[in-house]
C-alpha cells in the first residue's frame, strides 16, 4: 500500500482571528494538496505571537509530512513569521544574498525606495531554500518540512505553483460523489452498514440545500478505484431503495447511474 | 483594567480539509465575537477523528475562556463530536429528554420519518445545556466551556444568535482604519516606531490592490478610547509626512482626516 504523505496549514494574523479578513487560502491549499495525493489532516489560525507561532510550527513540523504557513512576511513591525520560524529550529536569521539580488532588481525597475524595512524582506533563515515570488519578488522559504509564504492570496497561490515540482504526492484519492434528495437521516442506517462493510472507503455525507429543494451529497473516497466503484454502487442501491434518484458525479462530470 | 475574554474555534471535517466546503464559520464567529469583546485566539481545523478532535477540545478548553464548535453533530456515521466531546470531559451521553421533544415535535410536522438515526441527535453528554436550533430542530449543546454547534452556516449563525445572551463579553475591543496609497514598505520604519510609543495599542499593516491602485490599510485596535485616537493621529501625520494622502475609518465610516 502506498505511503501516506500527510500536510498540516498554520495561517498567521490577527487579521484572520478579527474577522477583519476572510481567508481565502485553506481551501485553495486544500484543493490543491487533495489533487496532488497529500492529505490535509489539520490546520490552525494563530495570531501575530512568538509564542504561539513558536509552539504550533514545532507541533506541526513533527506530526505531519509537510506543512505549509501563511502570512507574516512582509516589511512591517507585525511580520514576525521569519523570525519565530527560525527560532522553532533553532537556526539564525541572516541577510540572504539571493534574496537581496532579487529585490534590488524588484525595486530597481518600481521606483519605490529600496529602504530598510524591505530589506527585512530578504532575512531568511540559514540553511532555508528560497521560494520564488513571482508577483512581489520577496521569496518565501521552505526550512525543515516547512514552506513559508505571504498571507496574500494572489502571492500565496503563485508561491505554491512553484513548490508544486518539489512536492512528493502520496496515492491518488479518489472520489465519487452520489447526490439524492433523500434526507440525511433516511440514508443514514444504511450508510453506516455501507461505511462498515468498506473501511478503506471514506464515506461523508453533506446534506444541502439547493434550488429549493433539500437533499444530501453522498461522498467517497478512496484509493482503490475498483473498491470504490463497488462502494459507490452500494450507495446508489441503497438510495434507489428508500425511493430516491441517484446522480453520481465522478471527478466533477455527472454520469449515468 | 477589564479582563480579557479569550475564545477558540474548533472546525471538524473532513470536507474543510479536502477542499470540498469552503468554510465560512470562521469569519461570521471572528466577527461575532469581535464586536462582543471576545479575542479570538486561535482556530483549528480537524478531521472526523476521535483521537484528533479529543485533544483539540481538552487542549483548548483549559486555554481559552469559550471554545466554538462547529460540525460532526448529524445523524451519519461521520458525526461523531458528541461522543468525542463527552469522551474529551469523560461525560456519558444520554438520549436527552426535551431534545427528544424537540425533534418529535419537529418530525411531526414533516412527512420525514423520525428513525433511530435522527434520534441519535437527541444524545448528549449528561449535563451539557441545550443550544436551540431553530432552523432544524437538533440541538447542540454547552458542557463546560464548550459550545458544540453544527457546521452549515445557516444552522451555526442561528445557534449563535441564541448563545450571545449567555455569553460574557470582555472590553470592546475599538478599531480605527488609516488607509493610504503609500507602500507599506515605505511607511513601516515610522509605523513600528509608533507601535512601540503605543505598546496597548495593536497595529496592523495590511496592503491591498484596489480599483487599479495598489495601498496600505493601517489597522489599530485597543480598549482605550482616547489612547486610539491619539496613535491613529500619529499613524495619520506619518502618512502625510510621506506624502501620503490618509483616509481614516471609523467603524466603517470615513471620517474627515
Amino acid at each position: 500500500m502506498p505511503e501516506t504523505v500527510t500536510a498540516a496549514m498554520l495561517i498567521i494574523g490577527n487579521e484572520i482571528l478579527s474577522g477583519r479578513t476572510k481567508d481565502k487560502n485553506i481551501g485553495f491549499i486544500a484543493e490543491e494538496l487533495t489533487a496532488m495525493g497529500i492529505r490535509l489532516s489539520e490546520v490552525r489560525v494563530v495570531r501575530d505571537d512568538e509564542a504561539a507561532i513558536v509552539e504550533a510550527v514545532t507541533t506541526l513540523s513533527e506530526r505531519y509530512t509537510y506543512v505549509f504557513t501563511s502570512g507574516g512576511i512582509g516589511p512591517t513591525h507585525d511580520d514576525i513569521t521569519t523570525a519565530c520560524i527560525a527560532k522553532a529550529f533553532g537556526a539564525e536569521v541572516e541577510r540572504n544574498t539571493e534574496a537581496m539580488r532579487r529585490l534590488t532588481a524588484h525595486y530597481a525597475n518600481s521606483g519605490v525606495e529600496f529602504n530598510e524595512a524591505r530589506r527585512k524582506m530578504a532575512d531568511i533563515p540559514v540553511g532555508a531554500a528560497l521560494i520564488d515570488n513571482p508577483v512581489s519578488a520577496a521569496p518565501g522559504f521552505i526550512l525543515k518540512n516547512v514552506h513559508v509564504m505571504a498571507g496574500v492570496p494572489r502571492i500565496l497561490q503563485a508561491m505554491f505553483e512553484g513548490l508544486k515540482p518539489g512536492l512528493t504526492g502520496g496515492a491518488q484519492m479518489l472520489s465519487r460523489t452520489v447526490a439524492c434528495t433523500v434526507g440525511e437521516g433516511t440514508v443514514a442506517g444504511g450508510l453506516g452498514a455501507i461505511q462498515d462493510a468498506f473501511p478503506e472507503i471514506e464515506i461523508g455525507s453533506y446534506p444541502y440545500f439547493r434550488a429549493g429543494a433539500f437533499g444530501t451529497s453522498l461522498v467517497l473516497r478512496g484509493t482503490d478505484e475498483a473498491m470504490l466503484a463497488a462502494a459507490a454502487e452500494k450507495v446508489r442501491d441503497l438510495v434507489r431503495s428508500l425511493g430516491g434518484e441517484p446522480i453520481e458525479i465522478v471527478d466533477g462530470e455527472e454520469v449515468a447511474s
